[in-house]
């Protein structure tokens, strides 16, 4: 298996990667060159569920500036049962006022057209350059393409079309064994800027043709992305797009129900699938040569959140790990910053292992040891602040050159 | 005058830039190399005042991981009778634990026996490399060196040895016209990364020779911090560190009386120079090219700072004025995540008085005259919330290739 690539996450028991990259039964999907972007490569992506029946969950970003599509899909469809996603990348459709919803909404309309469907059925997501119209009749004329190459095998070129600054496309299929089958699971994701911990951080798209109640649906993904795409930060900027939805087509045959142990192997597999995949838009972070993560302990689950977030979004422990300068120093600035006058700090610092504070001072330690280790594609930050029982961790993309020259020229 | 270059700084009343660069009357200093930077470079600062009376105020970072020289200096020092300050750069000595304080403690006790003091009446501050002990023999035969070499021109030494990656010493003197008579005000700093708002950001040192209650140089230094280095970010990163120390001896024979018109007059000379050497500190940024100023109205003066604190430290719009980019798309982006489930937002900004969005919507702009605008050396961003009666400001330094380099490289 060479998905389950990050030492963060454990290769779930009962689970393959599947070769052939089919969607699960009951979706077909594909990606089109629509001439949203400039360069013509592809920027609209459709997906649809034919199954028999559907369940689906959905979360949303937490801005306060909206985009357009976000609004639209979480006031006007119904969420629980969406068959079809549209996506366009190039725009984001955002701080467009009451055109960027008109424009939202005939994109879900056109898309709902070409599949049969009603438009509270779809879900519209658009990612991409903020406060510019988007070219709407461009995105229906490609809708309508789209609606004609639909495919099994259409995962690959909807995980292409989504894309924006992403190096690499975010894609996976798994086979899951569950005890009255076999049921699959893919994923779709792109993310690589504007990714902050607030649970929904960019596009994530997961089908599976297991049979699950939509509540269940729900309660899975809820689980699953507090431990993945809530828990990584590239730039802690939080995205005006971020739209996260799973769907179930049941057209597998094979039914989980509520709290069985198919739903635990089932949960496992989605659990280190969406880790995964947010490990993988962590290290896309615009240029990120490695990932960091950041591990908190203490006795207030609070303050272990704080310390996490001060040190994974602090450009200096980002800039060091960019690097590969084992430099604690910038560790306990970051953690201090985020403990206003509660100095001296009882702080425990170790990086790889290596334990480089105590009590808040240095602590003598092999330096070459520590330099070779922070050379790794991932480096682990521990912290151990007074008291028990609460651990909190962030995943964080290193900050480099080719971060500031992505964001530096990256459009008007 | 040549000194108060920002268009952001109202050149004060009643006050000219000193050409002959002497501290004001009843202070001395110098700067020597001690040998705790590798490059030879001074890093050994040293202040004393002489007058017949002194009274100080000082401020200090929040930080639960201060540094050594802050514990002493707040905790063992008589904060409103400071004599003489003793600096050196090249090391913070901070997370140094127990031999930490012992070092502090030395440095300010050889300070205070070259300069005939006791140590209460010594501030003692570090900045550079966080977790490595400090020389200290070095240091004290610094600052034996430093005794004997005190000069009434030393102003400016003493400013060219608290650097560290500043590109550019900071130092300024005035003389203020008042209507007793003229007094004079030099300050010294250091600050060029680990810059942000939480009132104590770098290593600031004002001295005058007017003669001030201790209560008043509180007070004029409490009100100017708020407005100066209150507002200004680099990268967000509280320091370990930060220290800010105003002395008046009173050697002019000039009395300023407590709410006096003559107060006025000194208070809006400091309120400049310290906005103007803010402002020169975010300029020096690791690297920044221009700088940005985002002011912000509404109704809620703490949503006011949360959008303000958000704009000025994203990395998006940071990379953007990098760029001479007016991608405003991000600046809505950042004050949307900082007011989360608030949308849709009605927001409008504008950008070097240019609106490009209203009601939370793009506006038809001349983009051409907007993309020139952004190519200066100060870029303003006006954003206005809902509301009215709050407003807020804060200044930010872009965030390029050179924060990078400075910042990965950097030690260790």
């Amino acid at each position: 298996m060479t998905f389950f690539q990050s030492r963060w996450v454990s290769p779930p028991q009962n689970v393959i990667e599947a070769e052939d990259r089919l969607l699960p039964k009951g979706f077909r999907a594909t990606g089109v060159a629509a001439g949203v972007k400039d360069d013509g490569g592809l920027d609209l992506a459709l997906l649809v569920c034919d199954g028999p029946a559907v369940s689906s969950a959905a979360r949303f970003s937490r801005s306060g500036a909206l985009s357009a599509p976000v609004l639209v899909t979480r006031q006007q469809s119904d969420l629980r049962a969406l068959r079809a996603v549209v996506v366009n990348s190039g725009n984001a459709n955002a701080a467009t006022g009451e055109r960027g919803m008109l424009d939202a909404a005939a994109m879900r309309t056109a898309a709902a057209q070409v599949t049969g469907l009603v438009p509270e059925q779809v879900a519209v997501a658009s990612t991409g350059v903020i406060g510019v119209p988007l070219p709407i009749k461009a995105v229906t004329a490609g809708i309508a393409v789209a609606g004609d190459r639909l495919r099994t095998d259409g995962g690959v070129l909807f995980a292409e079309a989504i894309r924006t600054t992403d190096a690499f496309p975010k894609q996976v299929t798994l086979d899951i064994e569950l005890s009255a089958g076999t049921v699959r699971l893919s994923v779709e994701a792109k993310g690589a800027g504007m990714i902050s911990p607030s649970f929904a951080t960019l596009l994530v798209f997961v089908q599976t043709d297991a049979e699950l109640d939509a509540a269940e649906v729900d309660l899975l993904l809820s689980v699953c992305v507090k431990r993945s795409f809530d828990r990584i930060t590239v730039d802690g900027q939080l995205s005006t797009s971020d739209t996260i939805i799973c769907q179930a087509s049941g057209a597998s045959g094979i039914r989980i129900e509520a709290q069985s142990a198919d739903e635990r192997v089932f949960g496992e597999a989605l659990d280190a699938a969406l880790r995964q995949i947010s490990m993988l838009v962590a290290k896309d972070g615009e240029g990120a040569r490695r990932i960091g993560r950041v591990l908190v302990r203490g006795g207030d689950q609070r303050v272990t959140e704080r310390v996490a977030h001060a040190v994974a979004d602090s450009p200096l422990v980002k800039t060091a790990l960019y690097g590969a300068d084992p430099n604690w120093g910038r560790v306990i600035q970051a953690a201090g910053a985020a403990l206003p006058d509660m100095a001296p700090l009882d702080v425990r610092i170790a990086i790889e292992g290596v334990e480089v504070c105590a009590h808040g001072s240095y602590v003598e330690h092999d330096a070459a040891m520590l330099a070779a280790a922070v050379q790794r594609d991932e480096v682990e930050y521990e912290i151990t602040l007074p008291g028990q029982g609460a651990e909190t961790e962030r995943f964080f993309s290193d900050l480099g050159h080719e971060y500031v020259t992505i964001n530096a020229e990256y459009t008007t």
